[in-house]
């Protein structure tokens, strides 16, 4: 084991873009909370690091503890806590992520088989409940009850919404309001907690600690948008996951929704077949995304995706100029604008 | 949804027996934690307190919480800081349920279908996941990172034993220890952490604690193994579940172990076929209950039952007679010898 996390721990996936600079960035940091998260994510029941070793090695982006690195560097915090900090956060994420192939059927996660398809969904539900328990451990070792409370609070939350996600698929009927809902909860408020922690191990005062809240949450927004509209638009090997994965599964994101609602009473029939009815044919998700076309759905998602990017980088405002603080910038513009 | 608190905190299920002798000494007590419980369901997202509620208002024992309640009682408390600390136990063992069901495709779960029967597997893992961040919630309100750190450590080892549980499944080739080892983990971790939370909350000296977290967990190792005999042994109306559901899933549970290694040859190649390779006949689990009393299997893991009782009865010595003291004997004595 003490090779496998040697190796780990020096591999930083490079993407070539401005996440590559949030990476170097803070390099140093980022490979002690890879270390962590090898280390502590071991047991005696092999199954688990296997397992979990094998979403977390799997090149994510580690884009929620880098959040919270930066917002701690952001803040001047020169001290080491925020390292098992930031681990924690991306346990949580693993942990939903391995609840959700359970929920979704998802054959593909970052372009690796999912865990559940591998080892099954018990498996993959029990795995995410360790990685969960482990980063509440991790946490209370950490010794802040105001970094339990975020933490704890986001874990609700984003079941929630992933509840309401459920409860809401297959319904058209739900309005613009209830897909944004379901957004903030289920990415951004992980997004917001994994910032404000950076402002609370920095020990700094409610109102930055609230701002850097705000630019995460409405930086997650942005981010989950742009995921809902690639999964219209890019092809499978960009972003390594299936497109039309939503569509198959009736999720009515806000793509779907706005060409439900500006469509014709012909083009109403297919989504209700499709999204609704679940009655798919060859040659479906082609024609939902020709429909999202000719009503300019993803263009619109986009631009509402680069309003909340904005959105978050105004939080910033009351923070000097900084390396920082300009790649987090650089980095909130650039999720709104991807393609994969 | 006040009514149906209400509702629900009047009342309290009676079983006869010295479950309800525990329950009496606490009534009071018990009655706030399934008020807490309701209350701290709730969520605008309606298939949460919908699906949460099935499970938790389904009859279920309470004996973990009443552990809590009784042990805090035991050490003199007198504070209300014991009631929702109690409530997260049981928030956390209902999670653990829901998760369960998942993995173990349980058509039947205290006698009323299983949640994921209901609103299937995605929406009981996603209430589970709320449910478990929800304690935590409560933990941090309550504000003692010593019982954060109890529960949290908790949560994890039931995970690793629920893990292990299922790398154990049609395997044979575990040993007794690999049983126990399951067991402990699985079930008694939770038993010895609602006991110690009661010494904590009650801020008695390690030893204390050390001792009830002793009680707690041979009670639950006991509990467990009469739990393995019961699925062998009990008819279905009594448990509330299917007699057998072990055997169907190939766990490889204290009696099913015992009656493979006791076995002789032909018998060994019926637990190979059945366990191991899963294929099922009628009449198999009758042939497998008779093998068990050819072999005194059940009676043999009774009489372990009962030391491990009488061990955990030991650990309370250190306690001066109390009526509290008197009813978790007498409880702790009752489920050894329940056959329901």
């Amino acid at each position: 084991m003490a090779i496998a996390a040697h190796n780990q721990s020096e591999q930083l996936s490079s993407t070539g873009d401005a996440l590559d600079t949030l990476k170097t960035l803070v390099k140093d940091d980022l490979l002690a909370v890879n270390h962590t998260i090898v280390e502590r994510m071991q047991s005696p029941v092999l199954m688990i690091p296997q397992l979990a070793g094998h979403l977390i090695s799997s090149g994510g982006k580690r884009l929620r503890p880098i959040l919270t690195l930066l917002c701690s560097r952001l803040c001047g915090y020169q001290g080491a806590r925020h390292i098992p900090l930031a681990a924690c956060v991306e346990f949580i994420h693993t942990a939903t992520l391995l609840h959700d192939d359970v929920v979704d059927d998802s054959l593909l996660r970052r372009g690796i088989e999912s865990a559940n398809s591998v080892w099954g969904n018990q498996a993959s539900v029990l795995v995410g409940d360790f990685l969960f328990s482990r980063a509440f451990q991790i946490m209370v070792e950490n010794g802040s009850l105001q970094v339990l409370g975020i933490l704890s609070e986001a874990s609700a939350v984003i079941a929630e919404g992933e509840v309401q996600q459920l409860a809401n698929s297959n319904d058209l009927g739900i309005t613009e309001q209830d897909c944004l809902s379901v957004i903030s909860a289920k990415t951004a408020k992980l997004f917001a907690a994994a910032c404000e922690v950076g402002a609370v191990v920095s020990e700094q005062p409610p109102n930055t600690a609230a701002s850097l809240a705000n630019f995460g949450l409405n930086f997650g927004i942005s981010f989950q948008l742009v995921d809902d509209i690639i999964d219209y638009a890019a092809t499978d090997s960009a972003i390594g996951k299936q497109v039309g994965d939503d569509f198959r599964e009736g999720k009515v994101t806000l793509p779907v929704l706005l060409a439900y609602i500006r469509g014709g009473r012909q083009d109403r029939e297919f989504w209700k077949r499709t999204i609704e009815n679940g009655e798919l044919c060859d040659g479906d998700l082609a024609c939902a995304i020709s429909l999202m076309k000719k009503y300019e759905v993803l263009d619109d998602v986009r631009k509402r995706a680069r309003e909340y990017a904005s959105v978050a980088c105004k939080a910033l405002d009351g923070f000097p100029d900084s390396p920082e603080r300009r790649s987090l910038i650089e980095a909130t513009k650039f999720c709104a604008n991807r393609s994969y």
